[in-house]
């Protein structure tokens, strides 16, 4: 069973909610994408996601992969290749990239929401188009203008793919540690090493493929000021089959469509992108842009499990609710929505995932605006914005997405268990999100050691002036009262619990560090209260089902679970004492 | 890489904190089995799970079972034939089911004890003498004097393996809804009808399968009134096949080598077990034995994911310590464990597992108590903790269980989420556990609906005086003095909480199903603290690396996991009216 209805009312709810199109519709480099504009090409993605890759979803799970070692070729599941080809065809790949070379110009917002439903109904394919997404902005930022003519157009439209090869066997989470060496040869460099993990390394689905590559120059200094970036095709320009071959394939527990190749460079012809031993930037360009993309995979699973739940739910009769007088004299058992703990479940799931998406195309909103707003210190607020909450949505949204799947699980109980109901795939797709594009405790690492000091505390300091300008506004609405009081304490805590934070961390970085993942769960839950407050604001004066889900959700989140924070506020405060007391043998 | 190391030193340490020699050791039917024997019984055990079992773990899971619909027959993966039998010769299966039948006689401790290992190093595999045992069980209480000659020689051996059917297309949770007919005929019964999810409903490794079969006779009551319970033998004594018929196989996340089977009965001959109408009592018989099982699936699961983890943390070197200290010049990057994150995750996995480990043992010991002592006061009592702790044994333990393996698989990265580590198989194992044996709410609602009302309260008041005068014994003792504090407030709140839960679920019993899952998992917690102070105070006086490791490991529980109780507590005082605001149309 593969249930996907695409959730476009909440999508245009979200946009409208925080007034996209006075923000972001009406910058000059999105006029031609109004709301109405969007919600039409919302639309017609979602159809194609729902009717094209949900099809193919389960079986490309049981097909899996082919490798042939003799040709170093991977072969994706029957009807992959057919069904990139549509892809391709329909536009939709290169929706925010400049038109400039063939992009459809939309803004970054868009492109997200593509990729929540391109996430939810086939994982293993979007992973292709995503990758090639960052290579895409990173060749835009650093490209060389001939490098953009070379390979924006055909990566663009999708006839070329992109890949991002930074791991090595040594070296995961700690890049400095890279190894692969770069030796310059006339205009050119000659790259050795091995890379693994590498998502889309090899596969049949387009004619050529574009490594974005991390290695080291021979005069490059040790560590993470080192590495430089290159651009490595499989087939040169002028057609030529470059040494750049997958040596192999990982088994993993899910995406069993999605190539995870390691790749061997042999000598292979690379150009560099950007400044020598700068190369971390172009990374970041890149990670940026996907971290974003991966807590959004959170939400698109979570979406999907959620509605296969809700669709079993409605069918499943067991056992009698505990009110008579809801009670269905005419049938053997009451259908399981009258128990309050299969709702409890669901709405656990529902009442995050629609928070969590808000906060994903919140943030959405402000990357546009801090890239296209015509004035600089709403662009910088824009911009910090996203710097402080990247870390949080995809962390956040991963965690909490791979529970929310279990929770959809837990639901269908042993039916769901099966493969017949499709959410024993879409757990095992959920569980890489916490892992990959920086572990979730490398963002935690990264909100806690980078964002917060980053101009003296100013992002965090933005974010909470933020949450007071919101109820400052709102404060005269009645309506609003009953979430008021709770976000402005749970901001309150936030800022006492970020000030600890900073005291302790600035005598023992240790100590900071030791509580970086939970404090980032207590900014996660916080920043939900903010969003779900902005929702229930948008509904204020508006009547019919939709209104009156979101509000009954807002209060469940609220009620149900915002409270959580309590526990890890309690924990947060112990610091790293009974982590770091541990000899390593009595581990 | 499949790691594990019996975790006989823990088990040791767990029966001598409480006391298992003066407890059960001393029971005149357990003379034989004093602590120094059940420890030889455990090393022994041990081998055989490492050596034999654990090898043919990840291969079971990747070959899985072949089916033949022309032969209705089912094989098993390579080896686990042999393996079986293997297993039969060891005399585990039996080691504590009556001398007079072939057992060993031992305690029901030990038992758990061994189906621990076996879960950990194969629970597919495991799952086999696993449900054989409570068909012993139920046939110890219920069966003639006949049946139990006929049948229990060759369970108890395990020649013949045993399996429960219980569930039916239309009914899982609600066995009320059981339509399978069973019409008499002479001294039988004909049945007929469809069974689903019957585990080792079909397989090759025994020569006979002896199925309990829940079923309605002819005058039968509607609903739970009437059932009863029939055994339906694959091969009649005399040697006849009997139409009960394997028509297919679930395809399932995981446990891969254990086949979940439909089974038609078509016309099968059975026999009556107990009265008639009364069947549910000999379910409940081979339930609540299995219960505390399925809860150490996710102290088994836990505990080889963590060993795994454990590994894979020791040799991995990534970033540098953030304290200058630690960090290793000679080399380009640090052990991992030098993170505090790293650490984090490992011991919210090592805390929680050995004390629920400590949990389902104290249970155990009760369970051997209950039943065995000579005092009849004494056996109430112990029967009192069984019944109250069962429902938070099987799903406290299943639901961190799995957790801690997705927070295992969290340390070792994306090598974690490959086959190659088992940690993946591991998690697809362990999360049937919170769904079969009855799912996690249906647990949480035995545990509000039936145990806190029994007998006025008398359970859960046994449970509060038992931490009462745990406290008050240590009270003098300093050592002890930072965990009597927290676990006299746990206690208190728990207290509370089951207060306003009676009062609240008296008027409205939706009121206490909707806080029910939460309450568990409040009970669990404070459950471990009472487990974790007497684990320390066994310590007390000792001296040695395993004894600082306790202590240390019980600070970081009580510091690091008993305050999620602080957002339980908040979100349980919501009770129910957020779940149940909505209609079916806004959910």
């Amino acid at each position: 069973m593969q249930i996907y209805k695409a959730p476009i009312d909440d999508m245009r709810f979200i946009l409208e909610a925080f007034g996209y199109d006075e923000l972001v519709g009406s910058l000059p480099d999105y006029e031609a994408f109004d709301l109405e504009t969007v919600t039409a090409i919302l639309k017609e993605s979602g159809k194609f996601c729902t009717n094209e890759m949900l099809p193919l979803n389960r079986k490309g799970d049981q097909e899996g992969l082919t490798y042939d070692p003799e040709t170093s070729s991977v072969t994706l599941p029957e009807g992959f290749k057919a069904l990139y080809a549509k892809f391709v065809e329909s536009g939709f790949a290169g929706i925010a990239h400049p038109e400039e070379f063939g992009g459809g110009g939309g803004p970054a917002t868009l492109a997200l929401m593509l990729s929540e439903m391109a996430t939810a109904t086939n994982k293993s394919f979007s992973m292709c188009p995503g990758l090639t997404h960052g290579l895409v902005e990173a060749l835009l930022h650093f490209g060389t203008d001939q490098q953009k003519k070379d390979y924006l157009p055909k990566l663009v439209s999708g006839e070329w793919s992109g890949t991002m090869c930074l791991t090595e066997p040594q070296c995961g989470t700690d890049l400095g540690l890279v190894s692969t060496k770069a030796i310059p040869e006339g205009d050119h460099y000659k790259l050795t090493g091995t890379k693994i993990w590498i998502t889309f390394g090899e596969h049949d689905l387009t004619e050529n493929i574009v490594h974005l590559v991390l290695a080291r120059l021979p005069d490059a200094p040790p560590g993470i000021k080192g590495i430089s970036t290159f651009l490595v095709p499989k087939f040169t320009l002028d057609g030529r089959r470059n040494p750049v071959f997958c040596t192999g394939l990982e088994h993993k527990m899910g995406i069993h469509a999605s190539p995870t190749c390691v790749i061997n460079l042999e000598d292979a012809e690379g150009y560099l992108v950007g400044q020598p031993h700068k190369g971390m930037r172009a990374m970041f360009v890149m990670m940026n842009a996907a971290r974003i993309s991966v807590g959004l995979e959170g939400v698109a699973l979570g979406e999907i499990a959620y509605q296969t739940a809700l669709a079993f739910a409605k069918d499943r009769r067991q056992s009698r609710s505990l009110d008579r007088a809801k009670q269905d004299k005419d049938a053997a058992a009451d259908n399981i929505l009258v128990h309050p703990d299969v709702r409890r479940m669901l709405l656990n799931v529902k009442s995050t995932t629609e928070g969590m998406r808000g906060l994903a195309y919140w943030v959405g909103m402000h990357m546009d605006i801090s890239q296209h707003h015509p004035d600089e210190a709403t662009r910088q607020k824009s911009d910090d914005f996203v710097a402080l909450l990247t870390p949080i949505v995809k962390s956040f949204c991963t965690e909490r997405g791979f529970a929310n799947v279990s929770e959809a699980m837990q639901v269908t109980g042993g039916a769901g268990y099966t493969t017949d109901w499709s959410i024993e795939q879409y757990m095992r797709d959920a569980r890489i999100a916490m892992i990959y594009e920086g572990t979730n405790h490398i963002q935690a690492l990264d909100l806690v050691g980078r964002k917060l000091p980053q101009a003296n505390g100013r992002l965090i300091k933005g974010f909470v002036d933020e949450i007071k300008r919101f109820i400052g506004e709102h404060k005269e609405d009645e309506s609003l009262a009953e979430f008021l009081g709770p976000l402005k304490d749970a901001s309150k805590t936030l800022g006492e619990v970020t000030m600890q934070l900073a005291m302790k961390g600035m005598q023992d970085p240790e100590e900071a560090a030791a509580v970086a993942s939970n404090y980032l769960n207590l900014f996660g839950l916080t920043a939900l209260a903010y969003i779900w407050a902005h929702q229930v604001a948008a509904c204020i004066g508006k009547e019919g089902r939709f209104y009156r889900s979101k509000i009954k959700t807002a209060r469940y989140f609220y009620n149900m679970i915002l409270p959580e924070s309590a526990g890890l506020v309690a924990i947060i405060s112990k610091g790293k004492d009974h982590m770091m007391a541990f000899e390593v043998d009595e581990l």
